[in-house]
């Protein structure tokens, strides 16, 4: 764990956050400010990834219109530099939803997985995967999981 | 986003994270030590403000006195300093609240908005709005509401 | 407050964010990497602590075995250092639990009050009691409480 680069560590820190707060006000346009123009992102559904940002921002766009509400804390963040100008970030998020068509709340209990660089613009989410340990108020078809080691099988007795 | 003065974030962070400790430990007077003596707050309710520590303290004791148990959790936070000694801050908050009356818990689903200033005791809020997402096991009146970017109309066909 | 040493508050917040990843992965032997071989902690009803580094491992092995998925989320951390290898440290946590049992889902709202020793591997707990505010979906017995001061008796007229 490199644990100088405060700086950085703080551009990608503030980068995060402004995500969640610019999802909360529903301004996907300037929620996805904060990805490359050429990022790659999956919510869910292993292997399904949406190519770029103007193709993010119309998919934000959706989503959020199902919600009359929504509220993301972030948790702790795990960051780990790859280099001068990359870093892998992973951050447990809780999401709570309140749904446009008056079905009950919806909170995901989740994770971001991401691969920063830092462009000519400051750092920015090249890569994203959402995984999700589960989920109140829907079901999780669709969601990729979070990849929880099963538990193991107790010894039994023969 | 200036991203050095890590200082100066962590004892803003570090302010943030006391009001919560101390207001689930229910010490409204030691909560209040973040605050400058002439404060301004508005817990809910656009346009009604608290105004000054002593009358915070009174309020804050007053509202934990409805509830047996607390848990405030802090989210991502934003900081932009405008100057040597004063800076913004956004964070966001799940607050549980287990009520004194047996009613139902409360969570709400809010966000601080803050000004800070450097005092000769530290850095210090001058100014904080409660803003709200949502709620749950109350209703939302009296509340200060996110300022969430209504869902345009989608277009239809004629 | 110290608000400088960034190096080091970093490594105690990458550490308590990487317990909560590998408890939400269910892998326990990396989990309490972040603790001293020596250590002691308490999850539960004061005065009852586990030894070792070893029993712990078995301890949350055991727990996390109840549950098919669990997100912990963290909140603010008020770092103090009381030298240059010590500090304390304290963060709020909300953790959701679903039960292997098919019973309800379990939140706990609580604490963890940490004591952090600098290894010659890094930065380690020594010493942890996880207090909880509260919690959904289970009874409290068993938790150490938070320690919330009461609520004073109004004046009562006579």
């Amino acid at each position: 764990v490199s644990t100088d680069r405060c700086g950085d560590r703080t551009a990608i820190l503030e980068g995060l956050a402004a995500y969640c707060r610019l999802a909360d006000l529903n301004r996907p346009d300037e929620q996805t400010a904060v990805f490359l123009d050429d990022c790659r992102v999956s919510y869910g559904g292993p292997g399904r990834w949406i190519e770029g940002r103007t193709a993010l921002t119309a998919s934000l766009r959706r989503s959020l219109a199902s919600y009359v509400a929504t509220s993301h804390l972030l948790g702790g963040t795990e960051i780990a530099f790859s280099g001068a100008d990359t870093a892998t970030a992973e951050t447990a998020v809780h999401a709570w939803h309140r749904r446009a068509d008056g079905g009950p709340d919806v909170v995901l209990y989740g994770r971001y997985v991401d691969e920063w660089v830092r462009s000519p613009d400051g750092w920015r989410i090249a890569v994203r995967e959402f995984r999700t340990a589960g989920a109140t108020g829907r079901d999780e078809t669709g969601l990729t999981p979070l990849g929880r080691q099963p538990v193991a099988e107790p010894a039994t007795p023969y």
